[in-house]
């Protein structure tokens, strides 16, 4: 190339250093499964010992247990991983798939269009450079995990799930019955998840692990409102702005903060590269809508839209290891005209795609005529169906209105197509929903779709903040989640105003993680307040490296304490930065327990049987001010 | 003064440029009441038209109606008005509370405190230069507005605030009928608000009106369920850190972005002179909590706390005119052994200030013990009751638990006794509380406190996030308002770490005008969706500034447009910036709405029936790319 172009380059492409840092105090451990090659990634993090006054009056410690934190991303925060983006991700499925003995590798790409762009050597210098030829099942067998678990097989897939959903909970039966009871309408969570119930799970439905056969470097997670609930993270570059450096970046940043799967949403030019080396890349579950790079085939004319040249882009993206597709297949010819009189009609980019070809042709959906045709596609590479929800509200006004619902319901219908052919399958919710109106909408999901996973984007609480827009749809995705949906598709600042950055990613993912994990505390999924005990007794016991060190952005914390406080000494302080030295409930709250300690109080009955006179005075005495414990 | 102090001057004292800028598009305009004097300020947002086309086939528009935005502002967004902060605000209530002849002006400072800081000169160069003496209720005088609800008066402050919430939704019919039925938990919400409305809501104690006597800058507003959801927002200076001037700034900027409150929680230097600084530039009412100011009198020490310093502390705040004090009177003897082995103790200060004096002395609460002396106090002046929440959870591991709610139920039996007295009362609740406890909160503090309303501080749902935890309790906070929650209480994205600047006040304002209103959405408050539908009609139609405008941040919105799309011309291009102009969902959803324009499609079965056959080749011809409107 005689100009340097501005995109990223193969033979130069680089980890944004950002990205590898390890989180501090934490070391990435790897728990193993019945076999070898089954080693579940987490990370621990590890607390300093509280100080204590030991009986003699001597300053002693007690240890505080490390934590273990489900872990997204990848070996890129493992120090001992040598990362080179420009070699991909190691294939911790590569036996597994091998092994079942009902795929074969072949020699070229079945995709016409994968075809020609491997072999346009004007594309040489942006393309991932260690191209493996693609995978497919066996001609009548179907190699999706649905399908293994329907005939009763568990493979290391589920059992590696089995032990990443645990985090050890086997060796943590006190921590966690230092939780509340929760209110999970419904869902069953087991105490222990063992590889059969994931299994179960996966047999009738109820929980999908994306997982494509062409994407080994996959380290395995599954969606389902019995499991953690989880989160998907967009990217993608747009006609308008960015690079498949950008993007890739964005993808290991995305992971770092906790993004449990990457939707790559590009709809620019170089889509196919880009993906390419994204999933190359990529440890978690990558998701796409191929209809955006289908409209891109036919220069963006929605009327122009074929079976062919989207069967063909199923199958192109399919061979490059999608784990899963959206698939506006519910978008119905009678649905359209339901969306006339709505505040702001359709505002899924696949849903009004789709629409229009139906209006310009009067046809059916043939998405919807050719569901089958895409199952047969599904199973031969095990890419799950995320029926997508191209009617959604795009304002509070249309909120569960007539074409949303309707269309939910044949997305209902659509799942009992897929579950026949053994297609895992999940169902795309709203969107924007006013708080009282969002049960309504997990209800209604639960009973057409089956307990299909629901895999929801916000909803969006009000209409009215754009800027903020992670804001109020955190509301309503902390809300949902605890009704029982099973992934939340995040919404960055930027929503409804641009693109977003580096920044605008980490801060979307942030909030999606306290909108998980709240609806996990709420849902009483076992474990789930083990850090944040952690982390409020860090607190309390004034350890502010372990306060930061646990929260879900370290960074930032101490950070912000920084501001306020910035000396070093001031994170061994036995007072919050707030309100000063003799000014500290938390300090003074010491000497409560202290106090309660020394009358041996062990419940309020003994507590007000023995009046607490007799001690006021030596209390007194001993200077109220003192910390004992230091 | 020989060197230049690191405060606020007296004599150079100025506005902080950003809090006085007009929104943009937007003007102040005044709803008059029944007098000449009660005119009541409001934010109307003007609105582009919409392009259409005629029915001749030329170009056209159609008007948007401006939409009324609460404001909180005060005058500091008229421009017609001369904003100088050493002269304070001008005193929209002195008449009101003159007519009423109950009150009589002091020839000085009831509090001895107070006099003692009139009387130093060293305290000049940071005084408030128009300092007038002090109005109290004459003797046997009960001049609280409660008081006159009581005795069937309807005050011009409840007529202005009638028109105030109503923000002329009499007008609004069409408007308010667009919106979806709420689930309001019992609240009894009326179609228009009436001054009788309002005075029978205050005299059944479910709402209350701060207004101290002595704040004649306000404008009334009001707290309870029956109206719009208010949050408060909290400012204050530190022995750490932070000065008088930060401290105005901080208020100005505060209601600038919507807060219906200010509470000046300061425990520094100066406490006396700042707060004086604050209510004489403050239109909103302003909160405080004196055993702050009373600790700092006795050098931090609780346990030498007395009844009189905090009595002299009660009168002298009294008499600057805060209209509501947190009062920690609930939290008794009885429940401090029950926090001895919680996960984080006691983390309000107030309550811990408080358990630390019932400790060290062994005798109740003298909160309790003379809270009948201190609503002898209350009354004189007309300051509310917010009745501290001093044992609320600080982690999800402490929510809901015996302590918490034993001071909860003490709250209800003070809730009576303030009531005996006319005094107004809400009551503070928590804290950190799980999603599917926070509920139960708001039932039982109905229940116990005989609907007196309810102000919280968030909820936060998980403990996990510090630097994020507007979010987490953003969470909470959004749905104890939909529960019943009348005002919720900011957190900003420093909680736990460090003192809030100006960007993390705006943060946290705006993430709880996000809940607060998202609340009054799902209670279905008569005419809430307004402006969620103006907005999103407007970002259907791609009026880009009016998006903005309408935003609760247009410079963000706009600032974030900008980044990707930076051009003015794209602010009326037809695409949105994240999808470019052949990609834009919205751009096509236009087609279909003119599709079935042409199509006189009515209703659906309408729909059905035509087919659609006959009209799918012309929209072919016509070309289906064109945005026939323009």
């Amino acid at each position: 190339m005689s100009a340097i172009p501005e995109n990223f380059l193969g033979k130069t492409a680089k980890i944004n250093d950002a990205s590898i840092q390890p989180f501090p105090n934490s070391k990435k451990i790897y728990i193993s499964g019945s076999r070898a090659d089954i080693k579940v990634p987490m990370r621990e993090v590890t607390l300093n010992p509280t100080p204590i006054q030991n009986p003699d009056g001597t300053p002693g410690f007690e240890q505080n247990q490390p934590v273990l934190v489900y872990d997204t991303s990848g070996p890129y925060t493992d120090p001992q991983v040598c990362i080179d983006i420009r070699n991909g991700l190691s294939e911790v499925r590569a036996a597994w798939i091998e092994e079942r003995g009902d795929t074969e590798v072949l020699h070229e790409q079945s995709s016409q269009f994968g075809r020609e762009r491997a072999r346009d050597a004007g594309l040489d210098y942006l393309r991932f450079n260690h191209y493996k030829n693609p995978r497919r099942a066996k001609a009548g067998c179907n190699v999706t995990q649905m399908h293994y678990a329907r005939n009763g097989i568990i493979t290391p897939e589920m059992e590696y799930i089995a032990i990443r959903e645990n985090m050890r909970r086997d060796t943590l039966a006190e921590q966690i019955s230092q939780q509340h009871p929760g209110q999970s309408f419904g869902a069953s969570i087991p105490q222990h998840i063992t590889p059969e119930f994931v299994r179960d799970e996966v047999a009738r439905g109820r929980a999908i692990i994306p997982a494509n056969i062409n994407h080994a470097e996959l380290e395995p997670m599954i969606i389902g409102r019995n499991f953690l609930v989880k989160i998907n993270g967009n990217l993608g570059n747009s006609a308008v702005t960015s690079s498949i450096e950008e993007e890739v970046d964005k993808m290991t940043w995305g992971i770092r903060w906790g993004s449990d799967t990457i939707m790559d949403l590009s709809t620019g030019k170089n889509i196919h590269e880009t993906r390419e080396w994204i999933i190359r890349n990529s440890p978690v579950p990558i998701g796409t809508v191929p209809i955006y790079q289908a409209l891109e085939k036919v220069d963006g004319k929605a009327e122009e839209l074929t079976w062919e040249i989207v069967r063909d882009t199923l199958i192109e993206q399919a061979e490059q290891g999608v784990d899963y597709f959206t698939i506006h297949a519910g978008v119905l010819l009678r649905h359209i005209p339901l969306t006339a009189r709505r505040m702001t009609g359709i505002v899924s980019r696949g849903g009004s795609i789709m629409a229009k070809w139906c209006l310009a042709h009067h046809k059916e959906n043939f998405l919807y005529t050719h569901f089958e045709d895409i199952c047969d596609i599904m199973k031969a590479y095990d890419v799950s169906f995320s029926l997508g929800d191209g009617l959604r509200p795009g304002s509070i006004a249309d909120a569960n209105d007539a074409a949303q619902f309707g269309e939910l319901e044949a997305l209902g219908e659509l799942t009992k197509i897929a579950w026949k052919h053994d297609v895992q399958t999940m169902i795309e919710g709203p969107g924007h929903v006013p708080m009282h109106m969002i049960k309504e909408n997990m209800d209604k999901q639960l009973s057409e779709c089956g307990e299909a996973p629901f895999y929801t984007l916000g909803p969006l609480t009000t209409d009215i903040a754009p800027g903020y827009d992670h804001i109020t749809s955190g509301i309503g995705a902390a809300m949902i989640g605890w009704y029982g949906t099973a992934m939340l598709c995040y919404v960055t600042p930027k929503e409804h105003l641009g693109l977003p950055n580096r920044d605008d990613v980490k801060e979307g993912i942030i909030t999606y993680k306290i909108a998980a994990h709240a609806a996990d505390l709420a849902k009483g999924h076992p474990g789930a307040q083990i850090r944040d005990n952690a982390l409020s007794k860090a607190r309390f016991e004034f350890r502010w490296d372990d306060q930061f060190n646990l929260g879900l952005d370290p960074d930032r914390a101490r950070e912000y304490h920084d501001q306020t406080l910035p000396k070093e000494a001031h994170k061994v302080a036995h007072f919050c930065s707030m309100c000063g030295p003799n000014f500290c409930s938390m300090k003074i709250t010491q000497d409560v327990r202290e106090f309660a300690k020394q009358q041996n109080i062990q419940d309020v009955d003994t507590a007000l049987e023995k009046g607490m006179q007799e001690k006021a005075e030596e209390f007194k005495k001993q200077g109220s001010e003192i910390y004992h414990k230091t």
